[in-house]
């Protein structure tokens, strides 16, 4: 029997669209499926590609799932929220996918109505494209989900949780709000500031050296463009979201490459050498833990 | 008829041993293949991997060649040419394989004896692998080979350098010296500053903190890891000999990134995807040039 009767995903993208498939392709994770976006043309790609049971514009749908998941970019969840309030009943459990939880926890939790359940959680999972197009089933295979409870989740709530990231194929940990919100800033959010402002360097360049560094961007910034290829709005609301953590990475980042310039600018060959060496040894170690 | 008869690679490193891949697996390179190392133990793995007619730590073997390829860490040319030059026979091609180009230039030139000719060049091609196990015969196959002749240089000998990279597979091209040097300063030595120096950000952290780091390196920071694994001696030589121009084309990136700091800082929705955006169409022009 799937774990739920009906699973509502609001926001079929990449995440949503990779859970629609998850559930059609094993069966495992709901009877049926509502699939809800504010946009008729992607509704529309999601019945083509026969992703959902039934599509809607409507929170009112909402009243038919035991279990919401709201797949859309930070700063339109509450809204979304908001929206779907009314209409849930309890024994329903809400959850989102965000990639920042700062204030957004408690904010959901004061628009919730008794009895309803909300799991915040994060599959640390993705690509560099978007869309109900760019999902697949296996997206979160062996990726870590992330769940964050509130002080106010029940357990059973948090159980079949676990089991829905698990039935996606992720592995599942149970972490803290600003454990998780630290953890994000260093291994994903300042990496793709980086990245995007890279990107950003290079495009501001002369057109004659702008166009060379096209040419030539297989030796290591190419790398970097990868993940600059990531949604624009998802990752402003992210920035912004996460901005007091993110900020303060950046600034302990800032001062390792002030650190890294100097060695450079004084010609201080152990220095280089040493920071380099840590590097590698960051990466020997997710070699070994297979996570590179 | 090989277009050499003996070419001599010293420090068969990847590109030193990928050439010597390439030279035995197409027969196209040279008759006799003859390697340098100052390491015994290097010069016994290029023997197990049957990759030479003869090894040697001695510089006076270059008499022997017609075409001697010096692919050691930038810094470490000099002194090798230096040891080479009283052996070199008139008529023989010099070439290194150096990511910058800097003062190198003028000084191998005032060190090589007349009619000796020197085609500075260099391959963008690598992995972050190193050593002579790490090399293979496809390594420069659709990348570019750079030639960066001196003033000094024949035409004669540019051209069988342009011959000797393609047998290797590479897309050669002719650039000046400087331009060269802010072309890479952007695409390989800025982002293998900027990679280095968030593993050593990552490193700098709290132990409970790095480990967690470790755990989720998927998001992103994994894919800044890759190039960071690089050779510590090899980037520091590259560091230092193009201090100015990495410097400088650093300081622009650092302002970029403060400009999307006081974006993310002041909420500025609009400046923060206008700078994702930015980044996204150098992505799709890659994407267009099958470069990524």
């Amino acid at each position: 029997m799937p774990l739920f009767k009906t699973l509502m995903v609001i926001g079929p993208g990449l995440i949503g669209s990779s859970i629609l498939r998850r559930a059609r392709s094993t069966g495992q994770l709901a009877e049926r499926l509502i699939v809800m976006d504010k946009e008729p043309a992607v509704l529309k790609r999601i019945e083509e590609l026969g992703l959902a049971d039934s599509v809607t514009t409507e929170p009112a749908m909402a009243e038919e799932a035991d279990c919401v998941v709201v797949s859309v970019p930070v700063r339109a969840i509450e809204n979304v929220v908001r929206s779907l309030s009314p209409h849930l009943r309890p024994g329903t459990i809400i959850t989102d996918v965000a990639s920042v939880r700062g204030e957004l926890d408690s904010s959901i939790l004061s628009l919730l109505p008794h009895g309803v359940e909300y799991v915040p959680s994060h599959p640390m999972a993705g690509t560099e494209f978007s869309g109900p197009d760019a999902g697949f089933a296996e997206l979160f295979e062996n990726r870590w989900a992330l769940l964050i409870p509130t002080p106010e989740t029940a357990p059973w709530a948090c159980g079949k949780m676990q089991n829905f990231w698990e039935f996606c194929g992720a592995r599942v940990k149970f972490i803290k709000a600003d454990e998780h919100d630290r953890i994000c800033a260093m291994v994903s959010h300042l990496p793709h500031l980086l990245a995007f402002t890279i990107c950003d360097t290079a495009d501001n360049l002369s057109s004659e050296m702008r166009s060379a560094v096209l040419d030539y961007a297989a030796s290591g910034f190419r790398d970097f463009t990868r993940i600059a290829a990531s949604d624009p709005v998802m990752w402003r609301d992210i920035f912004t979201a996460n901005r007091d953590v993110l900020l303060e990475t950046l600034d302990r980042f800032l001062r390792d490459v002030q650190s890294m310039a100097d060695a450079i600018r004084d010609g201080d060959d152990d220095a280089i050498t040493e920071k380099i060496k840590r590097g590698r040894s960051i990466r020997r170690t997710l070699i070994q833990n297979k996570q590179a």
